[in-house]
């Protein structure tokens, strides 16, 4: 499958080496494609994955993963241009963080709305899913831990695309995702993040992740 | 140990029931202590607990333990009377859940406040210790789940608080707590309720638990 990811930074490259190892045809969109370095980045990838400009990955993608920072969301959409989400599947793993307190960040959404909510309305055409927003990137495409299998929380308004997500995230091990409803359900998902960075400080750990315990 | 509990339902009677249980001297206040459903309750107890009003728990507690419905903290502290906390630990139990538009619930406080930090405000002279919200009653004290141990998040401003709070979790079962810091950190325990009560739902399992998985 054609994917397209939109942001170029860990999470980016780390989606982006996962679903290349899965099998898919990975192209990686950035605001500077030619910088030197994400062009050294690209070399470890042996040509298995492709970076061009936000509006090249969002047209040859059929899938698209929205990965940038955050603040950044919706100006990159807007560079990718909206008409090339239409009818695909979008994977949203940001995170409203607010650092402008520094760390640990606050949410600049609140709790009556989600930059999942905004992203969708942006993009009406689309089928916006969360997912991946609740792990660091080096869980996302390793849900093992020493401990046991992480788990993982999706919402979105379309079940067909969240039946997909939940088929591409087995490609990565994961178990079968928690899918807790529409894409407003998005505010304590991405809520949740605001917790786990206070969590992953307090333990010294990133590559801390969740796992509901069923009684 | 003495400890006054505010709030007679399910999360009270099961905390009451668990501090006792631990050798503690219960005592659990009510708006209407002498109501039959109440006192029916008590005899299960066997004498091991006793019931009366929101002052009289809060006279005879050298801990307080605070647990009625989030919207209704504010008048419990006021019925119990400010001055009775002064100095003591507070373990705050309450969630500020907003079901003015049915389940599941947003929150009455956005993310830029938490009713931990009202309550310490309410409560200047009061060491507040945010603890058990994030688990459902028959958890707080029961903490070893078929798939392991759950973990407990707490924060606060007092850390001699905090150790106290970490001891009686220890008589439960509980590991340490990951304390996040400060009370300010209690939005992100607060706003955690709102996911969990969606996993909670999608899984039909009112007694899962978080733990957080290290790499």
């Amino acid at each position: 499958m054609k994917i397209g990811i939109l942001g170029s930074g860990p999470v980016g490259r780390s989606l982006g080496n996962g679903f290349a190892s899965n099998g898919h045809d990975v192209k990686i969109g950035s605001r500077s494609p030619g910088k030197q370095e994400l062009q050294d980045w690209l070399k470890t990838t042996k040509g298995k994955i492709s970076v061009g400009t936000f509006l090249e990955a969002a047209t040859q993608g059929e899938v698209l993963v929205l990965c940038p920072l955050g603040e950044a969301a919706e100006n990159v959409i807007k560079l990718a241009g909206t008409e090339n989400f239409v009818g695909k599947l979008v994977i949203d793993a940001t995170n409203p963080l607010d650092f402008s307190k520094g760390m640990p960040p606050g949410l600049f959404v609140g709790t009556t709305d989600s930059l999942a909510e905004r992203i969708q309305r942006m993009l009406p055409g689309a089928k916006v899913v969360k997912c991946f927003n609740m792990v660091n990137n080096q869980t996302m495409t390793n849900p093992r831990m020493k401990e046991g299998l992480a788990d993982m929380v999706i919402c979105g308004n379309d079940e067909s695309a969240k039946r997909q997500v939940a088929e591409l995230l087995k490609e990565f091990g994961w178990g079968e995702p928690i899918d807790i409803g529409a894409i407003d359900s998005a505010r304590w998902l991405e809520a949740y993040v605001a917790l786990w960075v206070r969590v992953a400080m307090k333990l010294g750990n990133w590559t801390v992740a969740a796992k509901f315990l069923r009684s």
